[in-house]
């Protein structure tokens, strides 16, 4: 419980800095018998990794992942599923005058405070790099509970500074940079990208991630409310500032009769819970929004101080995402695949003799926010 | 694990239904020599219990809490503290018509999901009652971080259904039933809540709670990152839809060179991190927003099913929160103080033999959200 | 994680002092739908109970217990259920002499250097008074795992100071004050005791239990060990000093052709494993023995030094078990039963998927421990 | 919590198989500022490792550890600290008639009841090769509490088979290869041990560790007992049956008057104790016994079934060690430092602001079960 584990059942424990030899995790709690090989896990990583876009940054990195253990004759064993992945790109430069001085908005000066010391290549422990081990152990879990629920996770980008961008069809996330449902807005997108890396400044967005098909009656009670899991999930996510299930902040200024959504034989009519009433899943659909930060690795100086409490000014060069939220949508999917399917193993494990006599209702309606 | 205990070192485990004999929780890990007594705990309490404005539920509880453990000779001992409230106004009547239809908004459906059965009686252990234990357990934490570190925590109703509520004054806040910090608006925030109980509807609400003077260093960088473990325990409040840390959703639209919070040797220039910085704290207040739903139980008809998933109409009369956001600022101020506590003795575990040469730098500044 | 949760699924959280008003639990993760009352619990309480006979304390206590939660309508609902049982014979004497120095033996200096000061009535926290609530814990546990697996738990006094009591008759173990399945043996036991509790001494005592269908499949291949995790609940019971799986001990001088058990199609051969094979339970009979110390309080004067280090001497009077072993047989138990049960939910949240084509083959052979 | 994962604040998750490509662990939460290198972990490994000897097992593995992460110009970061160790002598041969039969005494069975499928080369993750990754973790932990604490922690061979083995000299045990305290014993043990292998048997063995100068106060008074998680941690140990702290079980035939360890100014008289009272360590030296089962993969043939539970004879041939238990010695040294380490930051997070007046008194008396 020191913190770089993540999960109760289905246990990740994250390892790595960005720029030492290898990040990766350890899987455990996996069931056994699920067919697995590097080539269910490097789609996602791909679909994360730097370098793929001038949006993005230019480290290279082919990020290859590496099954160590749990695997044998190509199926889960159930015992540890270790991910290993190899850094390749770490450039060789002096970080000495880094390690004297704080980049606002970074985790400099709060690393330095808790720990009296940092490793301050390429942020060390504090990379959003880290997310790699995430997104590859997420994919294990999306594999798991699609072949056993039929769960599927969609997440994309939905703003991105001032650009709302609208939910068109799925089809088109895949085939720009920016993980954006409407490929029509792409060229727009792109011009205010190419405009705001000129200018040396970065920008912040909104993500939003759902997953289809969520059994039933995954989330406790009281504390591991499944929404709950996820906002803790979601708000560790590098630069995450906020967290939404359902509608989220609009229902400050929503009336009872309007929020509480109605029940009808074919299913729920709206979708205003996001998939969660009382921390429990309800069957419709999971709705999640997360607001990511701009990058605090910007090119205009900023004041700032050094160890000696003195005052300097900083600009940061180098290989830096412009808007680390365009990366966000495969992180937002893995973490919340994995708070899915931990609750997925923790329902069974209190709840596996429960039976009702009907049928759950069907899941999303037209008027849910992802419709 | 299984839901009922929060946090790793300073754990609290609940216990209760709404209506059942009692409601309590244990909190294991305090530190021992901590002065306490049934007063420490009661004036936080009491900020929360029903009946005590005519824009909050008319049950009559006491909320009075006895301490069964841990305390001896008027300090703690480091062994459990057990808090023992009794219920003492449940209301006898007839649940078995409730037990059969799924009111919408509320988790009588997601419950009946997952147990296959649930208690009916005043929401059961879904109950937002089941918070008094959480104020209790908060008001020890917050204790203990005063006395040792000085820290203080501050919430407040920040908006209520349209109306935004402006920080006047800290004093104001507990000088009305709406914990509004602005003695003003209040004749304002009567005339709405009035109108709403009268048209048997309700709303939401926007709390924002703070701490000052947080130790640095808390937080852990990847999973238990201090303002994930936050977000956790929001989300966790009954009716929380969305949670921000900050600056929140407010990020996605500012630059990179707006958000970083400049820092200088008095003290950060601004608190867009709302004191976080890497999942750690800064030294600077932390500020949170949640988003609080509007109440599930309406007068107004409602389309839902029943257990046979038939067709149904449910109205729900009885005693309610037309706002449930109002009784809501000092339940987030207790969870606020738990992962505060939490953190502090997590920190002093792993990282007690840090010194760092030079003293933290000043908190908040003027420009920061509470400012 | 503070030391007084057991569990991880089946989570049962301890509170009280010896002397305090009050001592219980919390048990979290209990299936729903278990039928439970009461009168399901008291019978395990009242075997434990002192006062029953001249061979154990004198104090009187009832130790009733009360559900305040978890149970509606008669059956588990999968919320936390809290058991409650009032202390009513904490005698009121002053206990500032027993402040100032350490009983030999005892946890008296251990508190104190832990805690900087201590709950001296009755020992506090250190009572062995404390494992009533978790025979009340067990006595759940065991009822489920009655009902869903046909899990029977048996123990017994297999040696009292000298006297090694051969295993007779399970009949007989519930038909004399010592749990001695041996009647024949009870008139020496009793001279035994009288004489000892004459000269003011105490002495030690060997208990074995055990665990019949038992689910095959139990426990975790690295840590969590079945074994490992009954060895843990074991040594924490009070005055145990030593634990032993199936031969125990008794390894040290077999020779691998003797202590594997072989296996045939009617079930295992011999049980020298104690139902346990690299930590994974087998479907044998789980059989587990304890080494429990002499009492500590004794009328007996031992040297001892105060809180200023300065020699004194100590003699306990009062109340006191001049064989703490006699009443740990339905500890041992409940201990047992906790460890099987939680065991049995993780199993089916990881492996609840996996089947095997035949059926387990027969449990404990005729040359087992347990003969 | 899934298995895989020892310690709660000083956190060691393990992964892989004794066949696999590689075998490691992650430590998480280790305090920063130690210098930690290779070097510091290679010579327990070395100590742990196979093929030194005739005695052991053949299979010729280097066992180099690499540090992938949390260590930053010499020092730790507070970061994971991921170890990595390659295996290079796995052989490959056919495993196929082994994954059909099952080994008596072996987790064979047991594995395959679990998980419906197994591991079988070398015994997969039941293979005491993860033994490795813990003697590594353990020699972190050893590092950080002897430069924080001054403790040592030092094991030996008690007795194999019939042999009992005295305690003559510290010096001796890392001068042969039985970690024997005695060198004049060497030569008895070496013909023992021939004779052993050439009749295609096994034995059993006792293996002593204690630990030195711990500082006083760690333990929880319930539950975590230091005492109960030293049992977990020695009862995890591959072949483990029995464990004994202090007097062990020897206290059933001790009375009150001479278990009891009386206090003086000086320290303690004796250490019947074992160094923990009430579950807190007392400041004597930590005195744990172990049994370890004989071999169960021999020569001899055993009756068995198949995965049809049909009759079968198992022989094993290949490399095995015949005592197990010889290279016991430094995994229970490792176990027993994780367990002290991790209570050493528990300590100090809920009581490190306790002080007492006096000092500690002094630790084990001559007469101490290691004097």
């Amino acid at each position: 419980m020191s913190g770089s584990t993540f999960g109760h059942l289905f246990c990740v424990t994250n390892f790595g800095e960005s720029h030492g030899p290898a990040i990766g995790c350890v899987i455990d709690g996996c069931p056994p018998g699920l067919p697995l090989a590097e080539s269910d896990i490097q789609p996602d990583l791909d679909r994360r990794r730097p370098g793929t876009s001038r949006h993005v940054t230019q480290r290279n990195e082919a990020d290859r992942v590496e099954i160590l253990s749990g695997v044998y004759e190509g199926v889960t064993t159930g015992t540890p599923i270790a991910l290993l992945i190899r850094n390749t790109d770490q450039r060789s430069r002096d970080y000495a005058n880094l390690l004297d001085t704080f980049r606002p908005g970074h985790a400099d000066y709060s690393y330095w405070r808790k720990y009296g010391l940092r490793d301050p290549r390429g942020g060390g422990r504090a990379s959003a790099r880290l997310t790699a081990p995430m997104v590859a152990a997420g994919a294990v879990a999306k594999k798991w509970l699609h072949e056993r629920h039929g769960t599927r996770f969609v997440g994309w980008m939905s703003q991105i500074g001032d650009i709302t961008i609208p939910f068109v069809d799925e089809a088109q996330i895949a085939q720009n940079p920016f993980f954006a449902p409407d490929a029509a807005i792409v060229p727009q997108l792109e011009a205010y990208m190419d405009a705001l890396r000129k200018s040396g400044d970065s920008c912040g967005a909104r993500i939003t991630v759902t997953a289809q098909r969520v059994p039933t009656g995954l989330g406790e009670p009281l504390f591991d409310k499944l929404d709950a899991d996820i906002a803790y999930a979601m708000m560790g996510i590098n630069a995450v500032k906020g967290v939404e299930i359902g509608s989220g902040f609009g229902v400050v200024t929503q009336k009872g009769s309007e929020h509480g959504d109605e029940l009808s034989p074919e299913g729920f009519r709206s979708n205003h819970a996001g998939g969660v009433l009382g921390g429990i899943s309800t069957g419709q659909d999971l709705v999640v929004s997360i607001a990511v930060k701009p990058t605090s690795s910007i090119r205009l100086p900023r004041a700032s101080i050094d160890r000696q409490l003195q005052p300097t000014t900083v600009e940061t060069h180098g290989r830096h995402d412009p808007c680390v939220g365009i990366r966000a949508t495969p992180i937002a999917e893995a973490m919340l695949a994995l708070v899915v399917m931990d609750h997925a193993l923790r329902q069974r494990a209190q709840c596996g003799d429960v039976s009702v006599a009907v049928p759950p209702i069907a899941g999303a309606a037209p008027g849910s926010p992802r419709g």
